[in-house]
């Protein structure tokens, strides 16, 4: 793995982290890098994207939110580590992986990359969330995560197919979490885009590489908004507070959702 | 509509523009603004997407080009002038229109912006590119284009089709056309990002507005392309030499292609 450069101090870029003191709403930053054309990536096969300098960001960005959040695809296809993997990030300043995972597909083991992170003290280990219609009693893969000190957490979904937003965002203050940074996948980030989520997103950071992948790549575009008023489109998701940063070869957007 | 605001020379973006002295290649400039989610518009409505500070920069860049490309489909839409509105541009530097109209369903008036722009001096008349199938002596609309200097050009397609841009790349310089800046619409533009047809693409400046527009969006994305090695997809297009700059709320990417 690429060495992780030196990122300094995000002054500038303050007013996108989560605040100091808790403010009784979870903080949720969106972030993830897409091609130009707006894929995060191609699907089976593993494209280099966003450069060393927009990596370094990221791992720098966790280490300022209690939570890292991902869907189980990524995690199914990537194997991620989940933590920061800036030099010198103390325990108390590494997230704690979330791991979306409505119907517990995730084969964990204890090869498992955020495993083998949490058991040599580089991270945390993962809280995988789960539908209550799913059996976890007996489950071994819920020993192994108890084991380095996570747990299978059960979401109530009284009897819906999909969860809601607000219930996750409760079950994580519940847990301690007071900030989270949602880093993917796909249908993660295009469901939080969605006109009724946006508003639980208090921060975006998008980072954009020079390259097109090409039609067919996992895409990230929001559904489509109508203006009530003639039934016409309009932007599906505006953004205030727009700060763009060049960092090698990518560019950065710092906004927050224009509601 | 809103004034254009001034807009410094692009010294530092020399090396995308055309060179002073003609080549003998077509000077291929690929230009056009997306949202985030790398979209040119929203079907059927107007949606505004770069900013002033970006819509400055094209006006700039058309007064180093001999001709503005773009597709009829756009032209049907948004009925555009095809002149560099900065002030005080002689029509010396005012670049030629070349609308790509292979069935010639261009529906031009005395009235159709383009024409009252040339009428009026502010800019030259268009030539419209047809398939050599297309009938058109004795057509209204091409004593229309040639009362104010415009004419209409039949590209050879031997049967074919789709025209080749290599033949239209030719035909261009026998009109003493020796840099082109294309602007859109999707078609074109995918077309020429297209493996086969890169090679002609010279430079690409391409403005990102901090917006998602949403799905079903005329979209930019070039086909998926495969390595001869392993069948697998890799990037459709990479770029060198990329430089952003951050104009407004919006960032633009001065790039080539790299083959």
């Amino acid at each position: 793995m690429a060495p992780l450069m030196p990122y300094p101090p995000p002054t500038a870029i303050d007013k996108y982290l989560p605040p100091s003191q808790h403010t009784g709403k979870l903080f949720l930053t969106l972030t993830y890098a897409t091609s130009l054309d707006s894929h995060l990536s191609i699907p089976l096969t593993k494209v280099p994207l966003s450069g060393p300098e927009t990596k370094s960001l990221t791992h720098h960005l966790r280490t300022f939110h209690d939570a890292i959040l991902i869907g189980v695809g990524t995690v199914v296809v990537d194997d991620p580590g989940l933590n920061s993997r800036l030099p010198g990030t103390p325990l108390t300043r590494q997230p704690r992986p979330v791991i979306l995972d409505p119907a517990f597909r995730w084969k964990v083991t204890r090869e498992s990359r955020v495993v083998q992170t949490a058991e040599r003290g580089e991270g945390l280990a993962p809280y995988v969330f789960v539908r209550s219609e799913v059996e976890v009693e007996g489950d071994e893969r819920k020993r192994i995560l108890e084991e380095v000190g996570g747990k299978v957490v059960v979401i109530e979904t009284s009897g819906k197919k999909k969860w809601s937003w607000h219930v996750l965002s409760e079950k994580m203050k519940e847990l301690d979490l007071h900030s989270v940074m949602v880093e993917g996948g796909g249908g993660v980030i295009n469901d939080l885009l969605a006109e009724g989520n946006l508003p639980l997103v208090d921060s975006v950071i998008i980072t954009i590489a020079p390259t097109y992948l090409g039609q067919g790549g996992v895409n990230v575009s929001p559904r489509a908004v109508t203006s009530v008023a003639d039934g016409k489109r309009i932007s599906a998701v505006k953004f205030t507070n727009v700060e763009w940063r060049i960092l090698g070869r990518d560019a950065v957007m710092f906004a927050q959702p224009d509601l």
